[in-house]
């Protein structure tokens, strides 16, 4: 049995000093312009995506304890696109990096055996490297257990995690989240979510389940009464810095003592060479500007755990 | 302006005298023989799992209005399977066939364009076929209308649709649904997808919308309450045969006139030359099993939809 998808997690963490996980979303328009194919053609943007994408994990790498690798940027282009992801995924493994593969995906049972098998379970055939897929990956719930049960199975034979959408970091989403005069909608998916992931054989030494949530923090003591409600889930918590997760609310995020979630920030590291401030200490040199962001997310992050602050040091 | 994608549906079922739909879910271990690899790859399996799809493709062009091809089948495979869904997407085309791409993704605003980039806009690069893009694909809502907002302009500037699921059909969804003492959630989400799809720029001749619905049919009293909610929202109706949606609720799931809905079966035709009854009067011609399955269920789907026996003549 592969040790637990937390333990191996948490010990990251500890390992870094810091629960900052970057977010890998490349997108054809934000490239620096030297990755920007002059041909554009669904091989040539593939390619420019993955060449970035592979400059991100080489930053992030020895910095953070983990990246979070969002399909969609990749399926944009197509199966060339996705091809791309797979071999993001095994470069940030070799780079030393736990990798969560953002999929969103949610099918009923009998399908979603078929997304976990693409997705997290080990690979049956020859043709794929094993490296190649991620330890950890996000999923819908909105189908109920049924959807979520055979990422499970897999996360508990492989050492691997699933982390269950619960509160979305989207405004917009309220409208779906708020009705009735009962709880809204995220609360009953988290106590869903609590349950789901509550069998001990799926909880790990440090006493945190391989089901998790992607909880967006939204006011503090909304975020601290559902982190009452999921004491033993890790939370992925996305939308620091370009959705806005403030900082007061990403730190209810966090069980007493410390640990239970990592803190995602995406666009305000690796586009960091568009912030006017980050150019102005470092110029054109793009890598050297997501170094920076990265650094200071890290810390960030960090300080948002423990209240005090921590330098990273993988 | 393409033509309106619920007028081309609408077309395409009245050809076909049936609002059949078969869905193509492909999976290793239940090929027939003569199709599965004797040495199992990612390539061999991508291969057979394509091969076996076209066969489903051949059999259904004539017989049923469109096909829903299920990403999950395919994604098994990795980014092998997804080339291969997009090139089975392309052969029902080629054969006349409208197509769904049930990719069930969902994510926010700025990701979920992405998404749309690549799995229902026109490509935008050279390197992709624009036939490999489905007519529309399933979503889910739980983000808000954020993450179903940029497929939605695709949908309306392409004469393509969505479908956003609502109500699922798998038993233990319930525990996700039912809640509070207010409507259930797949009631609140009926209400929001009819709102999003509500724009007169989005609703066809035919008085439909591009935004719709999939809606299991449970119960005909709670079918009929839920087609009223929702009057202009074309809906896709999963699981008849193997998942157990009856005959008298599927037909509440169509507007008085017998438009508005296509239903959805994947299992029983596609493997009906694993049924007895199938077997024993086509013997080993599991080709002959599926096309005579696909018949029998364009006569029953439309039997649903008017209350009288149709043959499928497309």
């Amino acid at each position: 049995m592969a040790e637990h998808f937390a333990d191996r997690l948490a010990d990251a963490v500890a390992r870094c000093r810091s629960p900052a996980v970057v977010g890998i979303d490349p997108v054809l328009e934000k490239l620096p312009d030297e990755l920007r194919p002059a041909d554009l053609t669904v091989e040539t943007v593939a390619a420019a995506l993955e060449r970035f994408s592979m400059e991100v994990v080489e930053i992030a790498g020895g910095r953070v304890a983990a990246v979070k690798i969002n399909a969609a940027f990749f399926e944009a282009c197509y199966d060339r696109g996705l091809g791309a992801y797979y071999r993001v995924v095994r470069r940030a493994h070799e780079r030393g990096l736990l990798v969560i593969g953002d999929i969103k995906r949610g099918d009923i049972g009998s399908t979603a055996a078929l997304y976990a098998r693409g997705h997290l379970e080990p690979p049956r055939y020859a043709g794929i490297d094993p490296a190649c897929i991620p330890d950890a990956v996000t999923l819908h719930g909105y189908l109920g257990a049924g959807c979520v049960e055979p990422f499970i199975l897999a996360a508990r034979q492989a050492g691997r995690g699933v982390y269950v959408l619960v509160r979305p970091s989207d405004p917009g989403a309220d409208e779906v989240h708020e009705f009735g005069a009962g709880p809204r909608l995220y609360e009953h998916m988290a106590a869903l979510v609590d349950r789901w992931g509550s069998a001990s054989n799926l909880v790990g030494k440090c006493g945190l389940s391989c089901v998790g949530a992607v909880v967006a923090p939204k006011g503090t003591a909304s975020t601290e009464a559902l982190r009452r409600r999921m004491p033993r889930t890790p939370w992925l918590v996305p939308g620091y810095g370009a959705q806005g997760a403030e900082a007061e609310a990403c730190r209810a995020c966090f069980l007493p003592g410390g640990g239970g979630a990592v803190i995602n920030a995406s666009r305000s590291v690796i586009y960091a060479f568009d912030e006017p401030a980050y150019r102005a200490r470092h110029g054109p040199d793009w890598r050297a500007c997501i170094r920076a962001a990265c650094d200071e997310f890290a810390r960030d992050a960090a300080r948002m755990q423990s209240g005090r602050p921590h330098g990273p040091a993988c």
